[in-house]
């Protein structure tokens, strides 16, 4: 109930509440099966999936003994504990990598929804479903959940925040499938929605994300325009670890179009934001734009950031990095160069396997 | 049934003879109605679904024209009706293009797919399903049905060459996720299950496309192996229509070699084949070859084949020969025309929308 009201402290202190109860019932196990499952559930709903690389699965102990327990008792599930554990194993093998196992523990949760009379209860797994399969880049099928997620959700007021969200899993599908226009429209609907529910990180995030929107399709003037306003908003909010990525991006618009000075403010201010918030990658990614626009290219810098993303099997960003460097040796008439960088992307491309790349935008 | 036994002659009789009885029963909507998805269902099943660059939707107004005459008539559909009516609906959205909307109509027809009692119809609809999302691009999707068919149809010998065709849709989604290893070892499956049939189309397909994984790879000393196994095949059985594209993948991989004179053999051999199928496609793609690497490149003559292409959609073909031709320039150090065919393979690039490509191979 507060899981899904998005109050945090009082699920908390509901779930501690709950566990000291049990303590006192010994008996009854299918109770406190249901409660490993909610704590489960918990901890996976609270969350937001976070990008897979960042994820560490030796980390998580917790979830493993957890399903071997749950295992044993599968047995005795029916109905809507069946619904619960086939969804959550699905979660668990999504963690893992292992999608196609996830994908049948999916459909079978799917075919036990049946047993969940709370409307709500079914878009938060139509929501899952949406954000899971947006990461394994089933775009179609991401889209079909976030619609059918939109229209429970949409019919209560107290779900704004999950409808704003379901714009930007339409929005961020609709960039995958280089549909920008479409892709602003939705982001546009979410923002709207944010600023009524006065959200900053949301208004953020969304206004970020329609600058790169923009920026894709090298409407560089919007581009400027939408990040300086989720800058502003993060800044007012005082939301450090979103400022590194929205200054990367504004700064590597104004080097690409020539503006060294604005570039150069807003790269120092970037690279101290990063610090601040000790976000290894884009102190790197900084670094990056360092060797490639101030003074002359430094190829030997250059290449130490390529070996950092590639030992993080960040190919995406490598990728796009390579096609950056070969571009700015191309306009500057340097061929050999350009077409040296150029091979590097062609490379780089055979190394993203199954176009689950391995970092994403924030949903 | 005919149809399941892929007895074409058969199923075609047996349709003529129920379409007489049915002259004569006039009454019975629900049995015309019934007739009408069957008649449907025989069009669309006995088919493999084509390149979808080659349909040509406005050529097809019966399906429409069915459709019209169903949807009145939905209201009195039940149960095994209702699956039909979705999963036929399914198909003509997704031919249509309208992705999303195929999905919708694809679940309900899967919800409905419990009044549908025998096995091998279920394994139908999986199979289908599992086609549907490969051209979709939904891998694991397809992969998951692809499972679900193989699982039914290997429980029976007489459908040994759908367990083939699961095979290669196995292999084909691999393909897609760049893990040429898995997929080279189903397309093996495939092929000597195609051979105990004796089908010297399906083991001629198989065997190219075992070769283009290779060449993918990169090693083409095998992938010259299996195209030549390949082609004998296809000369042996006389199937005509599939030499051009076997002779093109060879042919290239020789000039890619400089080994000239063997080139310029499978050349001429293929245009000819190509002219006896009268395959415009493939005279437009052996020109293309002819213009870069017989004598100097001819810069207006590969622009032209670039126009074709574009014409008809086809970005991923565009795409790679865009990429040879770069590729082709880099090596013989003239940088500056290699590097602005590597910014013409990103653009276009930029035209392949949500990862539909609009040619495919054949499964």
């Amino acid at each position: 109930m507060y899981i899904r009201r998005f109050s945090i402290p009082d699920a908390e202190y509901l779930r501690r509440e709950i566990k000291e109860e049990l303590a006192r019932i010994e008996d009854d196990q299918d109770l406190h099966l249901y409660y490993s499952l909610m704590e489960f559930r918990h901890n996976l709903m609270l969350e937001y999936l976070e990008p897979l690389e960042s994820q560490r699965i030796e980390e998580q102990p917790r979830l493993s003994d957890l399903l071997a327990d749950i295992d044993k008792k599968q047995a005795r599930l029916t109905g809507r504990l069946d619904y619960y554990f086939n969804f959550f194993r699905g979660m668990y093998e999504l963690e893992c990598r292992e999608y196609l196992t996830a994908i049948q523990f999916f459909k079978k949760a799917e075919s036990k929804l049946f047993f969940v009379k709370d409307r709500i209860e079914k878009a938060e797994f139509y929501f899952k479903m949406s954000e899971s399969y947006y990461y394994m880049k089933q775009t179609y099928f991401s889209m079909d959940y976030a619609r059918q997620a939109y229209e429970i959700y949409n019919q209560h007021t107290t779900y704004n925040i999950r409808v704003l969200q379901c714009h930007s899993l339409f929005a961020t599908n609709f960039l995958d499938l280089k549909q920008y226009d479409e892709a602003i429209q939705h982001f546009k609907k979410a923002y709207a929605m944010a600023e009524a529910e006065q959200q900053p990180q949301l208004m953020g995030r969304t206004l970020y994300n329609i600058g790169l929107c923009f920026n894709s399709q090298g409407n560089y003037k919007p581009a400027i325009d939408y990040i300086k306003r989720a800058i502003a908003v993060f800044e007012d909010g005082k939301i450090i670890p979103s400022l590194p990525q929205a200054y990367f991006l504004i700064t590597q618009i104004h080097y690409k179009l020539g503006n060294m000075d604005l570039a150069r403010q807003y790269h120092n201010k970037g690279v101290s934001y990063a610090e601040e918030a000790e976000d290894s990658l884009y102190i790197m990614e900084y670094e990056f734009l360092e060797s490639l626009y101030v003074n002359e290219p430094d190829e030997e810098a250059i290449s130490k950031c390529f070996d950092f993303l590639k030992a993080k099997m960040m190919y995406a960003d490598l990728e796009d990095f390579a096609l950056d460097v070969a571009k700015y040796y191309h306009e500057r008439e340097n061929f050999e160069k350009a077409s040296a960088y150029f091979l590097k992307v062609e490379e780089t491309r055979q190394q993203i396997q199954g176009g689950v790349k391995l970092y994403e935008i924030e949903v």
